[in-house]
């Protein structure tokens, strides 16, 4: 289990959702409340956009409560959208290709969950991968491998339909291999403009997500946050998202629709 | 607060204590018991006795929990007196300079405690090193410091006489700079021949300290290690080491004599 | 020896000077040529000007030619004002403390050159400083103390006269406790207005300093980069800073005076 | 291009090849004399057996000239067989997982060469691997992947001829892929019995190989090292291992053989 904060609206100081607020992610990296492990200790990124299609990026080994470097950065950079991640490894070991956001040409990705018994399908999995994309693949995650099938599945056309189908793809996969199908998928993707999110499991108990508005208002433009946990005890402030949603954060404000993989097996 | 864990008698491998126990030094880098904080992430040392003089010794910043090379070399090495160390900093940030143990020549020192209010009289205790300890200084931790005063205090002929002059020179400087003179210390050191463990508090509330035979005997030779919480559930095997103890870990077993540092305040 | 580059002038990319160029900081971080050494692995570091007084930065360990954070980073951030520096290791180890460019406040600074023995003299010139600077000196490099000095020299009103007592104050040291008064300084510093940069040593040897107009003008403002050695294989447009100089970047471009720093000795 | 530097014998300490000698590997790392880069500072490993079947291993990231843990580590353990290595990267990013000794089971190898166009076959050579092998490969260089291939082909029986057909099979995949076949490849590895060692090149430019006894004699046995380049300025110590060699080292000192792999191409 992981934790992540991101958002999208008016530029804003990285530092606003990574070391400022009581319970800032930095905060959270050493004392989650909503987690299963309340540390996560085992790295950290941010992706953020700036002038270029492709977001910045900065990622390390160091728990993010120790990382100096995190505190400068995250003072600042100042961007309309950006993603930030403290990690708790369950799959990959503690290295930066192993640390969250995974980006690929504009696309960034960030996860919070797990796939049950995904060393069993690891290999079969990424023999799905075309070329390009199986080139990319730095790092030993599931996350990055969910990321990647996504890309390949449409991300940049249809970007839930192609998380929905990543997400499928690995149940069916888990089915016939004798696993328990077990995904549990609370992401934030993007393209630089929109900010999607996911909050799902199979099982119903997909880790948590809460949205808030931030960043003040500009005509219709209105700025929200999406983060694992609230980063304050302002509890009006901030909205649980629901397992099964697919949210959008863009001009317009916030958007959730429903999500649900369609899998091949209840298909048939 | 830190956790540590030190050993004496018949050679044994680092494991037996760093990684295989239930409750191991590794497990208690996370998830720590009787600590002010469970997770001691901010890295982590080694310190053994071989076939030199010297210690050998291997420290670096991740969190142990996720240190390969911390796990092979703690299966390889086998050793008849070693420390080891995992480290929640509280003075000095996360480098291996301040990670211990804390090596000089023969000696190695590491520590679980804290000096209230330090950063006030820091400068002044490291203006009393000599030219060659303050030279040796390369780190910023407290820690550090209490081990080079105890050199220059006679660590080689007298060890706790030393340390003793150690703490109660900390003591004095802190009542004379309107600090609250508070000194909490749990310690092991030794310089290849003896283990040496202090367990002292001034307001009495010094950090956990237990022992436990261990390693097996060989005639007169009794192996004990000293932990800051016991490395599995067998509670008679773990004898707690009370507030103001002197342990000594030799040829002939374990002795413990009262610790009290003479204060030139009381002294007056 | 190490190399740096820095910059003031339209805001540019860090990369425009740290990976970009033919013969970039990072490719001189593993074939610089006009260096002692041509390879500068020890870490490295970056200090720009933003939205905020004090400087950003961002400093690691690793060689610059093998950190994918540094490359991100520079092609992200923009900034009318950076210091950029790889290091090659004379004093004090290899950690992020001893990596330049230091920052105290608004002001920034990096350095390439030597104390000749810096050993001998280091803990009689840390006693000068005041509380506060001896408390903000995290590492053990020379190049950090002549900053901490300068600071305490009143940096902050004149800074070459500053600069000027804190190399005669090193110079004075090293006469009277039997050193050869040996220093080499080629530095750049700012307080985020000015970008000031000197070439001296006392043999006349100092490491070498070129710069060049760059980033375009815009009415009267022009940019100009200084650095260890040219970026490109245009010969035209690179200029010698010759030894002695203290050079000021403004937005009136770029001024030279002679540098000369007054020697206790030599005023008896 | 890498240095390394082997040993089988009467137990050695692994400094006396990684830090003692006037050209030690340490030094190597940052002066190779006879290597395409003088530079060898993307990382280093060293690889020892002791009392477990398995070696131990410690690797790391930083330079081998500034990791003071190597330093301690050489200058502690003994053992009558070690690998020892430092990088300089050409496929595959500098973290942990890419540095040399790759280790198995029982099995060490280190490697210096090459397969042109790597990027271009990678993916076919991997999908070689069966499971087991395929979820061992942890990182992305050429030289895991051959270790790996190696021991799908029966390196545990016949270890010169599963390396040659691990060879083989990358040039087949090179030539039919339109690539040109192009293999450098200079390696050790070791069973913890055997120190084994190749030096050949598909355009006969492999790597140096160097070879000299070492570590006295004790009855019939011999101590041997082999090395990328001579490890001090003794010339007649220092025999040069011809192209096309495969080397054994044993209780009954140094044998060898000639090596050279049968492509199928050829056989056809």
């Amino acid at each position: 289990m992981c934790r992540w904060a991101a958002y999208r609206g008016n530029p804003l100081y990285l530092e606003e959702l990574v070391s400022s607020p009581a319970h800032s992610l930095i905060e959270q990296s050493h004392c989650a409340n909503r987690a299963k492990t309340a540390t996560n200790g085992d790295g950290f990124g941010i992706a953020w956009y700036g002038d270029h299609p492709e977001p910045g990026r900065y990622r390390d080994i160091l728990p993010a409560w120790s990382d100096c470097n995190l505190r400068s950065l995250s003072r600042q950079i100042r961007s309309p959208l950006f993603l930030a991640h403290v990690r708790a490894a369950t799959n990959g070991g503690t290295r930066r290709d192993n640390c969250h956001p995974f980006v690929h040409g504009r696309w960034s990705f960030m996860h919070n969950g797990q796939i049950s018994g995904f060393e069993r399908i690891r290999r079969r999995m990424e023999a799905l991968l075309p070329d390009t994309l199986f080139d990319a693949r730095a790092g030993t995650t599931d996350s990055e491998l969910l990321f990647l099938l996504a890309l390949h599945f449409g991300l940049e056309n249809d970007p839930f339909g192609a998380v929905a189908e990543a997400i499928a793809t690995v149940e069916d996969f888990s089915h016939r291999h004798g696993g328990d199908a077990l995904v549990r998928f609370t992401a934030a993707f993007s393209d630089g403009n929109q900010l999607y999110a996911v909050r799902y499991a199979t099982d119903h108990k997909p880790p948590t997500l809460y949205a808030a508005p931030m960043g003040g208002k500009c005509g219709k433009t209105t700025g929200y946050c999406l983060v694992s946990e609230p980063l304050n005890d302002d509890v009006d402030a901030w909205m649980e998202i629901p397992d099964g949603s697919a949210i959008t954060l863009c001009d317009d404000g916030m958007k959730r629709e429903a999500f649900q993989p369609k899998l091949m097996s209840e298909a048939a």
